[in-house]
């Protein structure tokens, strides 16, 4: 082992930092997920989780990767054969495409350029002209993590509405659940999907499905053949505070202990820092004279910012550089725009110092790479953080 | 919170505890996934998991329970209409065989009693029986969690051999890892199933498949449509020290640890150890006069051992006594034998004197419960322990 | 590194076991011992040590061991040439006296054999021939580590009275605070030490000194030079919060959580657990045809049971082998009885089957040993834990 | 408990942040302290701080706070009416003093301005001039940790030898261990006294007095009446790897591992470290136009930077600032400069970016207080970073 000196800047948009207290709660001892004291725990952890997906209908929690809540979400409510309404906002929206195909149901796919969330409008479109309502889900990425761009899920859901389709509306969260605005019940979502390594301020290893009534409904009565992923027997022994199989224990005792630590921040507070420290960052990336990859305005994530790098200069070199002269991890381009943009995460357990910590690491290592850029950014950003009031903290 | 004092004893068959140092290894701060970093620790997690299966193949990690790693190994070489022969050697091997039906597998299932391991005879003669080889894969559990039986799975290799019979044989050895002697390589095993939270003393959360060339094989021509399970992909990016989706980092941090344990032990003196408490706590119950559910020589449990309860007792009553009283945790029986049998784990990181504080908090329990049974259980077991070497210890 | 299987069995009458949730707490990172988050820990960390002396009267926290907790009772409030009344309860009386005679301090030694508390009546003695009232303090140890005995401090406040001497009444109750008896105000006891390993299940490095306001009224007319251990400056600070130089603030941390699980099992509770455990164990000393060493009825100690070692046996030898063979450590005889006793704690956070498993130690490593002994006092020790009620537990 | 987010930046000058994985060491189980294992980690500990002191004579290891190393120091060489020389170099040069009084010691104090470090000119006249050779040390504070000053110790003991002077060399390098350079041995330093809490990156809890073959010889023939501080005692015990008294075993944890991640680091690139972080800090309080308290050129620490506040505001009320919205522990003027300063830590376990996000915290908060500054110091520091070879990385 060799000590490079001080913390790492763990700035990608997920894994974010896990807060000592949290790691402290996860190093407790197992229990015997059978006993009284595990139901306590079961309850406590799936009844706090429903306060951060706000709502009162079913959250399945299975020991998974979001990957996982992703195959979940397909599986239970679909089949071989279905069709269902993607919208191409990015790398991830395109995997969880490419898992819909490889299960054997019909994705059409909105084509988008990566630069902006999902346009209600289209959706609206193409779902009138499914007059047979075919179509049994729509599938929505919230924050689409490879370019940091957010879809109106409100305005999605107004679409299916004025369209008068039946399909279920279903929501990519992963990294934007305790992060970004979200509101299962009051948007009509049927089913979200997230994980535990963004907003929730935990290592990877959880998974979750927020389910409505209305698809628990509709995988009662249909998708694919499944056992792991199956919501029914789940949520069936949930009642209890047990889970189906071994549970992953340490990991719960992480979760209850990390929406307490946001529940004492206040959630509101929560995606009003995530809002304002994206546009502390969105300032520092115009002022180097680089460019914001989303390019829609209202659409830009409170999650991560991704900066397109200048013309002829890698993406991937100029990261490398910031990791070994100012240990700080930035996130890749991917797919796509692979070696041409970077993420900057401001996500999760992060205050204004951490943030302009981050942005100085960005600045330095864009000087110490030779990439073309105005100095400057980080003093844009703290102006922004110092003139514009911090939720929870400022009056 | 309330504090009973002192250690909690959990003597079920998994979780079994968490060694301290493992917790302390868990607990470092994650790290990015796609980071130089991280590749050094997945390469570490792989190959060390390699060496505890005993194979030269292929190791695939997945961020699920045990039972997850079940449903990859059948998803991945089997599809419905596929035939399968199974073995009842009890609650564990029957929730597989239904798992197997869920997905739409024909299951043969070889009856038993419950109180054994498979009977290697028997599946020779269904093997032989099957002339049109029909049969795809031969499913077997190494350690029978709900019963306490080992399945010889060396003898079912060499019966399959016998038959002439091309089938994969399919081991569970989720709690049977680390724990009593497995050999994927030398017994020509094609697909392990195992989990985190036994032998490898790790919390549930993750889960392992050892797949030979011959499975892989029939993997790539086949197989149920998959995405999460599938073990192509994992094992394509695993050659550089990465995973598909995001790892349960944290979990790979207290495996490698746990793994370095296990060696610093040695792994053989690991079997032997739970071979010298398995035998230690047999006498133990047959000094109380009470029977041991495994009724078969040989096929004895070195993880867990099955308490038949006295006629018109309740077992669950009994353990609930245990917990009040003495602050232990037993095993429950399952489905059949349910209320009729109480288990008793001597799994994973336990020594001489956990196993004889467990003893007596099942004799004084016994005690309490009013369950007629003699006294000296734990005097027998003492003497068993102090006239056999013990491994790695004494000379 | 190597990896012995299962938790060593920390037996000594201190340092105890620390429990996980304290390790945990103690593990947050470290704040400014000047900032008001820290004031905060300093008033909880001192208003719950008072409830564990029962005192509403001072109590100062050195960083320090438990010796410096000594020259601090000393120092305040007596010079060189002032003379003591200590009594000889065994090892760490009699290290107390040459600590005074250290210092300058004429301390008058009221000898013992060893095989019991002080008695009251010579202490009334020798006050009442102290006619001049020159003696300036008595001093005892509530709990003699080295021995197991424990001296009945009301009643040495009862000769005192009797006596109507005007000396300070000081106590060292280091092994002997949060696992005996002990009543700071009620006795009437006027400087009381303490350390942080034994009952309050910390790791060594705070120390405690309880002051009565006649004690500190003597440290302000007295005492030795002094700066480190001085009671005023730090009483002083105390009120605010804060303390005087760098607390060791992460062992306040622990100490705070500690003392929440004395409480949450109750003060009370902790003292009959102690009591109920040492009743087990010289039952099973005598069921063995062992001595104890306290031979004075109503002082043997809740917190150790010391053992006499047959003739011609050496207690270190056997003492290694227990460690060797069975992952225990036991205490080691001190001075006088050096390899001629060991000792067995019974101290802070253990329950009954961590007790038994530590008895059985002792019993198989008597075996191994070849000491000769009867079998069977494990099961003596557990028929009485079976049949007598535990505190808290039990209606 | 409520949560601030992201990670609290303490840039005090002690206790400085505690690495997590110093933390992870720390929590293991506590040990018996006269086992077999213990003698080793003894050994360790002991051989591992010689390293940091730059000694192969004998290092002493008090469960204290630096203030009590602080006063073994004085009374294991000095006594009741001794005469030694110390040097106003700040408030905490001043506090030894105090105690030295204390202690009956007469200390010729030779007065400074607070804003540089020891004078070895003055010290030699004052030597000289004590022709009789009744000053019996010499006590210099290596780093002034209230002002940020350094005294040039090599100069020091020059002076000394210069002079003819037989006194013992003193210092105090309880904040300029492990941060700025100190060789005990090439020195010749008789006595060092220092601390964990500051550039071993543990909390406060253990300190330490290096003590050179003379200084231990004038202990033995003289020094106050004394047993806690006893030397001696200590040394003689070491030998085999324990400890007099209870040590303080999870801190000896921490401090082994400690040292072991600063000889990963480099001790020299921990000192040059330090040196390029502080030149960064000063490079940024002047662009702010602010003064820096050390005014003596190459008297500067690099372990902390004295801020002056401009006539007229408050030092304190701007830290409260600071502390309220970013989440920053800023180190507080004391007695003389109370109010009139403030105390950037650049200490311990911290990088370029953590730095910057300090920095930045200091530039925000004092355009919240409204602190007359010019912007722009942030800039400045990190042109200076990026500019500047970092030691270890940059090549």
């Amino acid at each position: 082992m060799t000590h490079v000196s001080g913390r790492h800047f763990l700035q990608i948009p997920g894994p974010s930092p896990v807060p000592d207290r949290v790691l402290r709660a996860m190093s407790a001892q197992v229990i015997d997920h059978r006993s009284p004291e595990f139901a306590e725990l079961g309850h406590a952890a799936l009844s706090a989780i429903k306060t951060i997906f706000k709502t009162r209908q079913d959250v399945v929690i299975f020991p998974s990767s979001g990957t996982g809540a992703w195959e979940a979400a397909l599986a239970n409510v679909l089949t071989e054969g279905d069709r269902v309404l993607m919208y191409e906002t990015g790398h991830f929206a395109t995997l969880w495409k490419k898992m819909a195909e490889k299960l054997g149901i019909r994705a059409e796919f909105i084509g988008g350029d990566w630069r902006s969330g999902a346009d209600a409008d289209q959706i609206e479109q193409h779902l009138r002209a499914d007059t047979n309502h075919e179509i049994k889900a729509v599938c929505v990425v919230r924050n689409e993590t490879s370019t940091g761009s957010v879809s109106p899920i409100a305005d999605v859901r107004r679409a299916m509405d004025a369209a008068g389709h039946p399909a279920l509306l279903m929501v990519d969260t992963i990294s934007g659940l305790a992060s970004v605005d979200f509101r299962f019940d009051e948007w009509g979502v049927d089913v979200a999907v997230s994980g535990s390594q963004k907003g929730l301020m935990l290592p990877p290893g959880i998974s979750f499905n927020a389910v409505s009534a209305k698809a628990l409904a509709a995988s009662k009565a249909g998708g694919t053949r499944r056992s792991y992923w199956d919501w029914q027997d789940m949520i069936g022994i949930n009642a209890t505070g047990y889970f189906r199989h071994a549970p992953a224990t340490n990991m719960l005792y992480g979760l209850v202990d990390a929406i307490k630590m946001i529940h004492e921040e206040g959630l509101q507070n929560v995606f009003d820092r995530h809002q304002r420290h994206a546009a502390a960052t969105r300032a520092a990336v115009r002022a180097w004279g680089l460019e914001v990859l989303c390019s829609r305005q209202g659409h830009e994530s409170g999650v991560l910012t991704t900066v397109v790098m200048p013309e002829g200069h890698s993406a991937d070199q100029f990261r490398a550089k910031a990791l070994h002269h100012y240990n700080i991890s930035l996130g890749s381009g991917l797919s796509k725009v692979a070696d041409k943009v970077f993420r900057i995460g401001h996500l999760g357990d992060i205050n204004d110092l951490t943030l302009i910590g981050a942005l100085s690491g960005v600045e330095m290592a864009l000087g110490k790479a030779g990439v073309p850029h105005d100095k400057g950014g980080v003093a844009v950003a703290m102006q922004y953080l110092q003139d514009t009031p911090a939720p929870g903290i400022d009056a």
